[in-house]
């Protein structure tokens, strides 16, 4: 039997383009706002949004830095993301187990 | 690299207490509806209106019988639905991989 109970969603993490940025993130060392935005077929304002709601959370993080003299912003998960993730990982698992 | 499209995500199904009713009717013959109410925590009036939601799509089917002389109503998952779980759950393994 299923252990799956609609209130154990992380819904910071469930949502469709967050669930995007939080598995891009977590499987890349650091990304781009571009490269996100293509990725994930979003508007800059769409994005910046989720964006926000994540490092609120401190699951992602956010670093400034000069590349050849040009300003770069990168995106980093945190441990405290990493973790969060991975219990949401675990929650996708079961379903699958109960669904196949 | 994983294969993740936001919009690809089958949003009448990744509500997570419409998630909670696909996954339960697809792993069982039938359920009622005091045992969906039991398993996913919800009220009558969310319960109601996700099963609505899900039968209007044609995910699900609602049976009406009488056993033993009282009415009783059983949920079914059908074909369609079942074509589309298959589908989000394919979308999750994908999730997985890229996160693992």
């Amino acid at each position: 039997m299923i252990d799956f109970e609609p209130s154990g969603v992380n819904r910071l993490i469930h949502s469709p383009i967050r669930l995007g940025i939080m598995t891009l993130l977590n499987s890349l060392e650091e990304v781009g706002f571009n490269y996100l935005k293509e990725r994930l077929s979003v508007t800059d304002g769409n994005l910046s949004s989720h964006i926000e709601k994540l490092e609120k959370a401190e699951y992602i993080e956010v670093r400034k830095a000069f590349i050849d003299r040009k300003p770069h912003t990168s995106y980093h998960i945190t441990e405290k993301g990493k973790k969060a993730f991975r219990g949401y990982i675990e929650l996708l698992e079961n379903i699958i187990k109960g669904g196949t």
